[in-house]
Protein backbone atom coordinates (compact mmCIF):
# COMPACT_ATOMS: atom_id res chain seq x y z
CA UNK A 1 0.00 0.00 0.00
CA UNK A 2 1.59 3.79 -1.12
CA UNK A 3 0.66 5.30 2.37
CA UNK A 4 3.22 2.83 3.97
CA UNK A 5 5.95 3.56 0.90
CA UNK A 6 5.73 7.29 0.62
CA UNK A 7 6.99 8.70 4.08
CA UNK A 8 7.59 12.25 5.04
CA UNK A 9 10.95 12.82 6.80
CA UNK A 10 9.23 13.56 9.79
CA UNK A 11 7.71 10.27 9.48
CA UNK A 12 10.37 8.15 8.57
CA UNK A 13 11.83 6.95 12.39
CA UNK A 14 8.14 5.97 12.74
CA UNK A 15 7.55 2.29 13.21
CA UNK A 16 4.16 0.30 13.95
CA UNK A 17 3.54 -2.61 16.17
CA UNK A 18 0.71 -4.48 16.57
CA UNK A 19 -0.49 -7.43 18.59
CA UNK A 20 -0.67 -7.81 22.26
CA UNK A 21 2.63 -8.89 23.13
CA UNK A 22 4.73 -6.42 20.92
CA UNK A 23 2.79 -3.27 22.25
CA UNK A 24 3.23 -4.92 25.81
CA UNK A 25 6.95 -4.90 24.71
CA UNK A 26 6.62 -1.21 23.78
CA UNK A 27 4.70 0.33 26.34
CA UNK A 28 6.44 -1.28 29.13
CA UNK A 29 10.03 -0.80 28.14
CA UNK A 30 11.99 1.72 29.48
CA UNK A 31 13.84 2.62 26.17
CA UNK A 32 12.78 5.91 25.71
CA UNK A 33 10.61 5.24 22.69
CA UNK A 34 8.36 8.14 22.39
CA UNK A 35 4.55 6.93 21.56
CA UNK A 36 2.70 8.72 19.00
CA UNK A 37 -1.04 7.03 18.83
CA UNK A 38 -2.77 4.12 20.43
CA UNK A 39 -4.84 2.81 17.98
CA UNK A 40 -7.79 0.28 19.33
CA UNK A 41 -10.26 -1.43 17.30
CA UNK A 42 -14.12 -0.88 18.73
CA UNK A 43 -15.01 -3.04 20.96
CA UNK A 44 -12.39 -5.39 20.46
CA UNK A 45 -11.56 -7.73 22.73
CA UNK A 46 -7.56 -6.45 23.31
CA UNK A 47 -9.84 -4.27 26.10
CA UNK A 48 -10.36 -7.22 28.59
CA UNK A 49 -6.34 -7.79 28.75
CA UNK A 50 -5.82 -6.18 32.10
CA UNK A 51 -2.45 -5.53 31.27
CA UNK A 52 -3.52 -3.63 28.37
CA UNK A 53 -6.09 -1.91 30.12
CA UNK A 54 -3.49 -0.69 32.65
CA UNK A 55 -1.29 0.78 30.05
CA UNK A 56 -4.05 2.30 28.45
CA UNK A 57 -5.21 4.46 31.54
CA UNK A 58 -1.48 5.71 32.21
CA UNK A 59 -1.52 7.68 28.47
CA UNK A 60 -5.11 8.24 27.52
CA UNK A 61 -4.30 11.11 25.30
CA UNK A 62 -2.51 8.70 22.96
CA UNK A 63 -5.30 6.84 22.86
CA UNK A 64 -7.66 6.57 19.48
CA UNK A 65 -10.86 4.14 19.39
CA UNK A 66 -11.59 3.70 15.74
CA UNK A 67 -14.33 1.46 13.87
CA UNK A 68 -14.24 -1.52 12.64
CA UNK A 69 -14.25 -0.78 8.87
CA UNK A 70 -12.07 2.12 9.07
CA UNK A 71 -9.91 -0.25 11.22
CA UNK A 72 -9.56 -2.72 8.62
CA UNK A 73 -8.76 -0.69 5.74
CA UNK A 74 -6.09 0.56 7.35
CA UNK A 75 -4.86 -2.63 8.98
CA UNK A 76 -6.36 -5.28 6.27
CA UNK A 77 -4.64 -8.54 6.99
CA UNK A 78 -2.13 -7.95 9.70
CA UNK A 79 -2.71 -10.03 12.83
CA UNK A 80 -3.14 -6.63 14.45
CA UNK A 81 -5.58 -8.30 17.33
CA UNK A 82 -7.23 -5.05 17.52
CA UNK A 83 -4.31 -2.94 18.48
CA UNK A 84 -1.82 -1.09 16.65
CA UNK A 85 0.97 1.21 18.39
CA UNK A 86 3.21 4.10 16.20
CA UNK A 87 6.48 5.28 17.91
CA UNK A 88 9.30 7.04 17.56
CA UNK A 89 12.84 6.37 18.64
CA UNK A 90 16.55 4.84 18.10
CA UNK A 91 16.03 0.75 17.86
CA UNK A 92 19.60 0.53 17.56
CA UNK A 93 22.31 1.55 19.41
CA UNK A 94 26.55 2.35 19.55
CA UNK A 95 28.35 -0.37 20.53
CA UNK A 96 29.69 0.28 23.77
CA UNK A 97 33.05 -1.44 25.96
CA UNK A 98 32.61 -4.67 27.24
CA UNK A 99 35.63 -4.76 29.34
CA UNK A 100 34.26 -4.75 33.02
CA UNK A 101 32.07 -7.32 32.03
CA UNK A 102 32.91 -10.30 33.51
CA UNK A 103 31.44 -14.37 33.64
CA UNK A 104 29.20 -15.58 31.14
CA UNK A 105 28.14 -12.70 28.14
CA UNK A 106 27.25 -14.06 24.74
CA UNK A 107 26.89 -11.51 22.00
CA UNK A 108 25.25 -12.31 18.56
CA UNK A 109 26.72 -10.72 15.27
CA UNK A 110 24.33 -11.18 12.32
CA UNK A 111 26.09 -10.32 9.11
CA UNK A 112 24.23 -10.38 5.79
CA UNK A 113 20.88 -11.38 6.70
CA UNK A 114 18.70 -10.04 4.36
CA UNK A 115 15.19 -11.60 5.08
CA UNK A 116 12.90 -9.88 8.03
CA UNK A 117 11.58 -12.92 9.30
CA UNK A 118 14.52 -14.29 9.78
CA UNK A 119 15.94 -11.20 11.43
CA UNK A 120 13.35 -11.02 13.15
CA UNK A 121 13.31 -14.83 14.62
CA UNK A 122 16.98 -14.50 15.43
CA UNK A 123 15.94 -11.43 17.50
CA UNK A 124 13.12 -13.34 19.30
CA UNK A 125 15.04 -16.85 19.78
CA UNK A 126 18.40 -14.38 21.24
CA UNK A 127 16.07 -12.77 24.04
CA UNK A 128 14.67 -15.81 25.08
CA UNK A 129 18.43 -17.91 24.71
CA UNK A 130 19.86 -15.10 27.62
CA UNK A 131 21.92 -13.16 24.74
CA UNK A 132 23.82 -10.09 25.94
CA UNK A 133 23.51 -8.09 22.39
CA UNK A 134 22.84 -7.88 18.87
CA UNK A 135 25.36 -6.57 16.66
CA UNK A 136 24.88 -5.66 12.98
CA UNK A 137 26.45 -3.91 10.17
CA UNK A 138 24.85 -0.40 9.25
CA UNK A 139 25.24 -1.67 5.52
CA UNK A 140 24.94 -5.07 4.02
CA UNK A 141 22.16 -6.77 6.12
CA UNK A 142 18.35 -6.50 6.18
CA UNK A 143 17.32 -3.14 8.60
CA UNK A 144 15.18 -2.93 11.17
CA UNK A 145 11.81 -2.50 9.18
CA UNK A 146 8.45 -3.00 11.12
CA UNK A 147 8.30 -6.69 9.98
CA UNK A 148 11.45 -7.31 12.05
CA UNK A 149 10.19 -5.96 15.11
CA UNK A 150 6.85 -7.72 14.41
CA UNK A 151 8.21 -10.76 14.15
CA UNK A 152 10.91 -10.41 17.11
CA UNK A 153 7.17 -10.19 19.41
CA UNK A 154 8.88 -7.05 21.30
CA UNK A 155 11.95 -8.58 21.80
CA UNK A 156 13.51 -6.12 20.24
CA UNK A 157 12.62 -3.64 23.32
CA UNK A 158 14.83 -6.04 25.77
CA UNK A 159 17.37 -7.16 23.71
CA UNK A 160 20.30 -4.00 22.96
CA UNK A 161 20.66 -3.58 19.07
CA UNK A 162 24.12 -2.29 18.15
CA UNK A 163 24.87 -0.76 14.58
CA UNK A 164 28.33 -0.71 13.59
CA UNK A 165 30.13 0.75 10.27
CA UNK A 166 32.81 -2.06 10.42
CA UNK A 167 32.08 -5.66 11.23
CA UNK A 168 36.12 -6.55 11.38
CA UNK A 169 37.06 -3.56 13.52
CA UNK A 170 34.50 -4.58 15.81
CA UNK A 171 35.77 -8.26 16.16
CA UNK A 172 39.12 -6.69 16.71
CA UNK A 173 37.56 -4.61 19.59
CA UNK A 174 35.82 -7.54 20.63
CA UNK A 175 38.30 -9.69 20.55
CA UNK A 176 40.92 -6.77 23.08
CA UNK A 177 37.96 -6.97 25.74
CA UNK A 178 38.48 -10.93 26.00
CA UNK A 179 35.68 -12.29 23.84
CA UNK A 180 36.35 -15.87 21.70
CA UNK A 181 34.71 -15.15 18.63
CA UNK A 182 32.79 -17.98 16.96
CA UNK A 183 31.45 -17.86 13.39
CA UNK A 184 28.40 -20.68 12.54
CA UNK A 185 29.86 -21.98 9.22
CA UNK A 186 30.44 -25.01 7.41
CA UNK A 187 33.68 -24.32 6.70
CA UNK A 188 36.60 -27.00 6.54
CA UNK A 189 38.32 -25.89 9.98
CA UNK A 190 34.54 -26.14 11.38
CA UNK A 191 34.27 -28.02 14.46
CA UNK A 192 30.28 -29.74 16.01
CA UNK A 193 28.57 -27.27 16.96
CA UNK A 194 28.30 -28.66 20.28
CA UNK A 195 32.45 -29.09 20.71
CA UNK A 196 32.31 -25.45 21.09
CA UNK A 197 33.12 -24.04 24.41
CA UNK A 198 30.68 -21.35 24.90
CA UNK A 199 31.13 -20.33 28.22
CA UNK A 200 32.85 -17.24 29.57
CA UNK A 201 32.78 -13.85 26.82
CA UNK A 202 31.93 -15.11 23.70
CA UNK A 203 30.64 -13.34 20.45
CA UNK A 204 28.28 -15.76 17.32
CA UNK A 205 28.05 -14.55 14.45
CA UNK A 206 25.52 -15.77 11.75
CA UNK A 207 24.99 -14.70 8.51
CA UNK A 208 22.85 -15.65 5.49
CA UNK A 209 22.08 -18.97 4.06
CA UNK A 210 22.60 -17.51 0.61
CA UNK A 211 25.44 -15.52 0.86
CA UNK A 212 27.06 -16.40 4.44
CA UNK A 213 29.13 -14.71 6.80
CA UNK A 214 31.69 -12.41 4.70
CA UNK A 215 35.06 -13.96 4.04
CA UNK A 216 36.97 -11.18 5.86
CA UNK A 217 34.33 -11.59 9.17
CA UNK A 218 34.96 -15.47 8.86
CA UNK A 219 38.72 -15.26 8.48
CA UNK A 220 39.11 -13.10 12.16
CA UNK A 221 37.03 -15.72 13.97
CA UNK A 222 38.60 -17.69 16.54
CA UNK A 223 36.31 -20.71 15.53
CA UNK A 224 34.06 -22.17 13.58
CA UNK A 225 30.94 -24.20 14.51
CA UNK A 226 28.72 -26.31 12.29
CA UNK A 227 25.84 -28.41 12.17
CA UNK A 228 25.99 -31.59 10.83
CA UNK A 229 23.01 -32.15 7.87
CA UNK A 230 21.61 -35.39 8.29
CA UNK A 231 19.35 -35.90 5.10
CA UNK A 232 19.50 -34.59 1.93
CA UNK A 233 18.64 -30.82 2.53
CA UNK A 234 22.24 -28.91 2.30
CA UNK A 235 21.34 -26.50 4.91
CA UNK A 236 19.32 -25.54 7.97
CA UNK A 237 17.46 -22.16 7.89
CA UNK A 238 19.29 -19.38 9.21
CA UNK A 239 17.39 -19.03 11.93
CA UNK A 240 16.82 -22.69 13.05
CA UNK A 241 20.79 -22.71 12.96
CA UNK A 242 20.47 -19.73 15.01
CA UNK A 243 18.10 -21.57 17.82
CA UNK A 244 20.30 -24.37 17.73
CA UNK A 245 24.13 -22.52 18.50
CA UNK A 246 22.37 -20.22 20.66
CA UNK A 247 20.91 -22.82 23.04
CA UNK A 248 23.29 -25.05 23.16
CA UNK A 249 24.91 -22.09 24.62
CA UNK A 250 22.57 -21.99 27.19
CA UNK A 251 22.94 -25.52 28.18
CA UNK A 252 26.53 -25.20 28.43
CA UNK A 253 25.80 -22.65 30.97
CA UNK A 254 23.35 -23.86 32.69
CA UNK A 255 24.88 -27.40 33.16
CA UNK A 256 28.22 -25.78 34.57
CA UNK B 1 -4.96 -14.22 -7.73
CA UNK B 2 -8.56 -16.26 -8.09
CA UNK B 3 -6.74 -18.88 -10.74
CA UNK B 4 -4.74 -20.22 -7.26
CA UNK B 5 -8.10 -20.63 -5.39
CA UNK B 6 -10.24 -21.91 -8.00
CA UNK B 7 -9.60 -25.36 -8.72
CA UNK B 8 -11.59 -27.86 -10.52
CA UNK B 9 -11.51 -31.25 -9.33
CA UNK B 10 -8.80 -32.76 -11.75
CA UNK B 11 -6.59 -29.97 -10.19
CA UNK B 12 -6.89 -30.19 -6.66
CA UNK B 13 -4.36 -32.19 -6.13
CA UNK B 14 -1.33 -30.41 -7.75
CA UNK B 15 1.06 -28.65 -6.19
CA UNK B 16 3.55 -26.32 -7.52
CA UNK B 17 7.26 -25.91 -6.09
CA UNK B 18 9.91 -23.47 -7.23
CA UNK B 19 13.47 -22.76 -6.74
CA UNK B 20 16.87 -24.62 -7.64
CA UNK B 21 16.33 -26.96 -4.32
CA UNK B 22 13.04 -27.32 -4.55
CA UNK B 23 12.58 -28.32 -7.50
CA UNK B 24 16.03 -30.92 -7.57
CA UNK B 25 14.17 -32.76 -4.62
CA UNK B 26 11.10 -33.15 -6.52
CA UNK B 27 12.47 -34.31 -9.41
CA UNK B 28 15.19 -36.64 -7.83
CA UNK B 29 13.12 -38.19 -5.48
CA UNK B 30 11.80 -41.63 -5.75
CA UNK B 31 7.81 -40.73 -3.94
CA UNK B 32 6.11 -41.55 -7.48
CA UNK B 33 5.53 -38.11 -8.08
CA UNK B 34 3.72 -37.24 -11.13
CA UNK B 35 5.04 -34.35 -12.85
CA UNK B 36 3.13 -32.36 -14.95
CA UNK B 37 5.15 -29.68 -16.05
CA UNK B 38 8.27 -28.05 -15.81
CA UNK B 39 7.86 -24.37 -16.53
CA UNK B 40 11.53 -22.30 -17.32
CA UNK B 41 11.98 -18.55 -17.81
CA UNK B 42 13.94 -18.19 -21.00
CA UNK B 43 17.11 -17.78 -20.92
CA UNK B 44 17.42 -17.79 -17.79
CA UNK B 45 20.11 -18.57 -15.20
CA UNK B 46 18.66 -21.55 -13.89
CA UNK B 47 19.87 -23.70 -17.10
CA UNK B 48 23.70 -23.32 -16.39
CA UNK B 49 22.46 -25.24 -13.84
CA UNK B 50 24.13 -28.91 -14.30
CA UNK B 51 22.49 -30.99 -12.07
CA UNK B 52 18.93 -28.88 -13.44
CA UNK B 53 19.94 -29.59 -16.97
CA UNK B 54 20.52 -33.12 -16.27
CA UNK B 55 17.10 -33.78 -15.15
CA UNK B 56 15.47 -31.58 -17.94
CA UNK B 57 17.40 -33.84 -20.13
CA UNK B 58 15.55 -36.71 -19.04
CA UNK B 59 12.43 -35.14 -19.62
CA UNK B 60 11.85 -33.21 -22.42
CA UNK B 61 8.51 -33.77 -23.45
CA UNK B 62 7.54 -31.93 -19.52
CA UNK B 63 9.47 -28.80 -19.93
CA UNK B 64 7.76 -24.90 -21.34
CA UNK B 65 10.24 -22.76 -21.94
CA UNK B 66 8.08 -19.20 -21.07
CA UNK B 67 8.60 -15.67 -22.16
CA UNK B 68 9.99 -13.02 -19.45
CA UNK B 69 6.82 -11.32 -19.43
CA UNK B 70 4.47 -14.28 -19.28
CA UNK B 71 6.58 -15.81 -16.18
CA UNK B 72 6.11 -13.25 -14.54
CA UNK B 73 2.56 -12.20 -14.55
CA UNK B 74 2.27 -15.95 -13.48
CA UNK B 75 4.24 -16.41 -11.13
CA UNK B 76 4.58 -12.88 -9.70
CA UNK B 77 6.59 -12.12 -6.29
CA UNK B 78 7.60 -15.78 -5.67
CA UNK B 79 11.47 -16.51 -5.98
CA UNK B 80 11.22 -18.66 -8.28
CA UNK B 81 14.98 -18.55 -9.66
CA UNK B 82 12.86 -19.08 -13.25
CA UNK B 83 12.14 -22.89 -12.75
CA UNK B 84 8.40 -23.75 -11.43
CA UNK B 85 7.42 -27.57 -11.48
CA UNK B 86 3.38 -28.83 -11.01
CA UNK B 87 3.01 -31.95 -9.87
CA UNK B 88 0.91 -34.40 -8.40
CA UNK B 89 0.80 -37.32 -5.74
CA UNK B 90 0.33 -37.98 -2.68
CA UNK B 91 2.70 -35.95 0.00
CA UNK B 92 1.41 -38.31 2.66
CA UNK B 93 1.24 -41.58 3.76
CA UNK B 94 -0.22 -44.35 6.20
CA UNK B 95 1.42 -44.91 9.00
CA UNK B 96 3.01 -48.16 9.25
CA UNK B 97 4.48 -50.32 12.42
CA UNK B 98 7.75 -49.78 13.60
CA UNK B 99 7.81 -52.24 15.85
CA UNK B 100 10.64 -54.19 14.19
CA UNK B 101 13.05 -50.56 13.77
CA UNK B 102 15.60 -51.08 16.73
CA UNK B 103 18.20 -48.15 18.23
CA UNK B 104 17.99 -44.47 17.47
CA UNK B 105 14.82 -43.62 15.55
CA UNK B 106 12.98 -40.68 15.98
CA UNK B 107 9.09 -39.18 14.97
CA UNK B 108 8.12 -35.52 15.50
CA UNK B 109 4.02 -35.40 16.19
CA UNK B 110 3.26 -31.69 15.05
CA UNK B 111 -0.54 -31.18 16.68
CA UNK B 112 -2.28 -28.03 16.08
CA UNK B 113 0.21 -25.99 14.19
CA UNK B 114 -1.52 -23.49 11.81
CA UNK B 115 0.94 -21.28 10.44
CA UNK B 116 2.59 -22.97 6.91
CA UNK B 117 5.61 -20.81 7.36
CA UNK B 118 6.16 -22.69 10.36
CA UNK B 119 5.18 -26.04 9.47
CA UNK B 120 7.88 -25.83 6.42
CA UNK B 121 10.53 -24.59 8.45
CA UNK B 122 9.22 -27.53 10.77
CA UNK B 123 10.39 -30.08 8.02
CA UNK B 124 12.88 -28.72 6.90
CA UNK B 125 14.57 -28.79 10.25
CA UNK B 126 13.30 -32.36 11.00
CA UNK B 127 14.70 -33.69 7.86
CA UNK B 128 18.31 -31.93 9.00
CA UNK B 129 17.98 -33.43 12.44
CA UNK B 130 17.90 -37.06 11.30
CA UNK B 131 14.15 -37.56 11.91
CA UNK B 132 12.57 -40.87 10.17
CA UNK B 133 8.98 -39.22 9.94
CA UNK B 134 6.33 -36.30 10.81
CA UNK B 135 3.14 -36.97 11.95
CA UNK B 136 0.12 -34.97 11.34
CA UNK B 137 -3.49 -35.08 12.66
CA UNK B 138 -5.88 -35.11 9.62
CA UNK B 139 -7.86 -32.12 11.04
CA UNK B 140 -6.85 -29.24 13.40
CA UNK B 141 -3.14 -28.71 11.62
CA UNK B 142 -2.08 -26.80 8.92
CA UNK B 143 -2.65 -28.60 5.63
CA UNK B 144 0.14 -29.73 2.75
CA UNK B 145 -0.07 -26.06 1.36
CA UNK B 146 2.20 -25.21 -1.80
CA UNK B 147 3.59 -23.05 0.61
CA UNK B 148 4.31 -25.67 3.50
CA UNK B 149 5.90 -27.73 0.77
CA UNK B 150 8.11 -24.14 -0.59
CA UNK B 151 9.34 -23.54 2.85
CA UNK B 152 10.42 -26.93 3.61
CA UNK B 153 13.23 -26.65 0.41
CA UNK B 154 12.34 -30.06 -0.78
CA UNK B 155 12.75 -31.64 3.06
CA UNK B 156 9.39 -33.24 2.42
CA UNK B 157 10.58 -35.31 -0.45
CA UNK B 158 13.14 -37.28 2.09
CA UNK B 159 10.65 -37.22 4.91
CA UNK B 160 7.42 -39.84 4.99
CA UNK B 161 5.21 -37.42 6.61
CA UNK B 162 2.27 -40.11 8.00
CA UNK B 163 -1.28 -38.59 8.18
CA UNK B 164 -3.70 -40.09 10.88
CA UNK B 165 -7.07 -39.76 11.87
CA UNK B 166 -6.95 -39.68 15.88
CA UNK B 167 -3.34 -38.44 17.54
CA UNK B 168 -3.90 -40.46 20.82
CA UNK B 169 -4.61 -43.78 19.05
CA UNK B 170 -1.35 -42.99 17.60
CA UNK B 171 0.45 -42.24 20.91
CA UNK B 172 -0.80 -45.77 21.93
CA UNK B 173 0.17 -47.53 18.62
CA UNK B 174 3.58 -46.03 19.13
CA UNK B 175 3.91 -46.91 23.08
CA UNK B 176 3.11 -50.30 22.33
CA UNK B 177 5.92 -50.08 19.69
CA UNK B 178 8.42 -49.42 22.17
CA UNK B 179 8.75 -45.59 21.76
CA UNK B 180 8.72 -43.06 24.67
CA UNK B 181 6.50 -40.19 24.14
CA UNK B 182 7.78 -36.54 24.46
CA UNK B 183 5.86 -33.41 24.90
CA UNK B 184 7.30 -29.98 24.08
CA UNK B 185 5.45 -28.20 26.60
CA UNK B 186 5.95 -25.49 29.45
CA UNK B 187 4.16 -27.75 31.86
CA UNK B 188 4.36 -27.92 35.54
CA UNK B 189 6.03 -31.48 35.28
CA UNK B 190 8.60 -30.62 32.63
CA UNK B 191 12.05 -31.10 32.91
CA UNK B 192 14.59 -28.68 30.79
CA UNK B 193 14.97 -29.75 27.40
CA UNK B 194 18.40 -31.34 27.89
CA UNK B 195 17.71 -33.32 30.55
CA UNK B 196 15.33 -35.84 29.03
CA UNK B 197 16.76 -38.72 26.96
CA UNK B 198 16.01 -38.52 23.77
CA UNK B 199 18.04 -41.75 22.76
CA UNK B 200 16.03 -44.81 21.73
CA UNK B 201 12.66 -44.97 20.15
CA UNK B 202 11.08 -41.60 20.45
CA UNK B 203 8.16 -39.52 19.53
CA UNK B 204 8.73 -36.07 20.18
CA UNK B 205 5.40 -33.71 20.05
CA UNK B 206 5.40 -30.03 19.59
CA UNK B 207 2.11 -27.78 19.19
CA UNK B 208 1.47 -24.33 17.94
CA UNK B 209 2.07 -21.22 19.99
CA UNK B 210 -0.91 -20.17 20.61
CA UNK B 211 -2.78 -23.43 21.56
CA UNK B 212 -0.28 -25.54 22.66
CA UNK B 213 -0.32 -29.08 22.51
CA UNK B 214 -4.34 -30.40 22.72
CA UNK B 215 -4.91 -31.64 26.93
CA UNK B 216 -5.73 -35.20 25.63
CA UNK B 217 -2.71 -35.77 23.51
CA UNK B 218 -0.46 -34.02 26.50
CA UNK B 219 -1.69 -36.12 28.69
CA UNK B 220 -0.94 -39.38 27.15
CA UNK B 221 2.48 -38.33 26.52
CA UNK B 222 5.37 -39.82 29.16
CA UNK B 223 7.48 -36.97 29.45
CA UNK B 224 7.11 -33.02 29.01
CA UNK B 225 10.31 -31.12 27.91
CA UNK B 226 10.57 -27.30 28.59
CA UNK B 227 13.04 -24.50 27.27
CA UNK B 228 13.62 -22.29 30.01
CA UNK B 229 13.26 -18.25 28.84
CA UNK B 230 15.96 -16.49 29.41
CA UNK B 231 14.40 -12.61 28.97
CA UNK B 232 11.26 -11.18 28.92
CA UNK B 233 9.60 -12.91 25.98
CA UNK B 234 7.73 -15.84 27.06
CA UNK B 235 8.11 -18.39 24.41
CA UNK B 236 10.64 -19.22 21.41
CA UNK B 237 8.34 -19.29 18.27
CA UNK B 238 7.40 -23.49 17.71
CA UNK B 239 9.80 -23.73 14.87
CA UNK B 240 12.60 -22.62 16.40
CA UNK B 241 11.46 -24.33 19.60
CA UNK B 242 10.96 -27.75 17.50
CA UNK B 243 15.05 -26.71 15.99
CA UNK B 244 15.94 -26.60 20.09
CA UNK B 245 15.19 -29.74 20.96
CA UNK B 246 15.51 -31.62 17.20
CA UNK B 247 19.20 -30.40 17.89
CA UNK B 248 19.59 -31.87 21.36
CA UNK B 249 18.01 -34.97 20.60
CA UNK B 250 20.85 -35.42 17.56
CA UNK B 251 23.93 -33.93 20.36
CA UNK B 252 22.46 -37.24 22.74
CA UNK B 253 22.62 -39.71 19.88
CA UNK B 254 26.03 -38.81 17.97
CA UNK B 255 28.05 -37.93 21.76
CA UNK B 256 26.84 -41.39 22.84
Amino acid sequence: MVKYKIKSKIEKDIHQIFGINGVLAVLGCDNNYHIQTIEILEKSHVLENTEIKNLLNNSPQLVRYIDHDTFYRKYDEKRTQGIVVSFSGDITKTLPSFKDIEGNFGLLIVDNVTDPQNFGQIIRTAECAGIGGIIIPEHNSVGITDVVLQVSQGAFCNMPIYSVTNLNQTLSQLKDEDFWTIAVENGIDAKPWDKIDYKGKIAIVIGSEGQGIKPLVLKSCDFQATIPMQGETTSLNVSAANAVVLFERLRQIISD
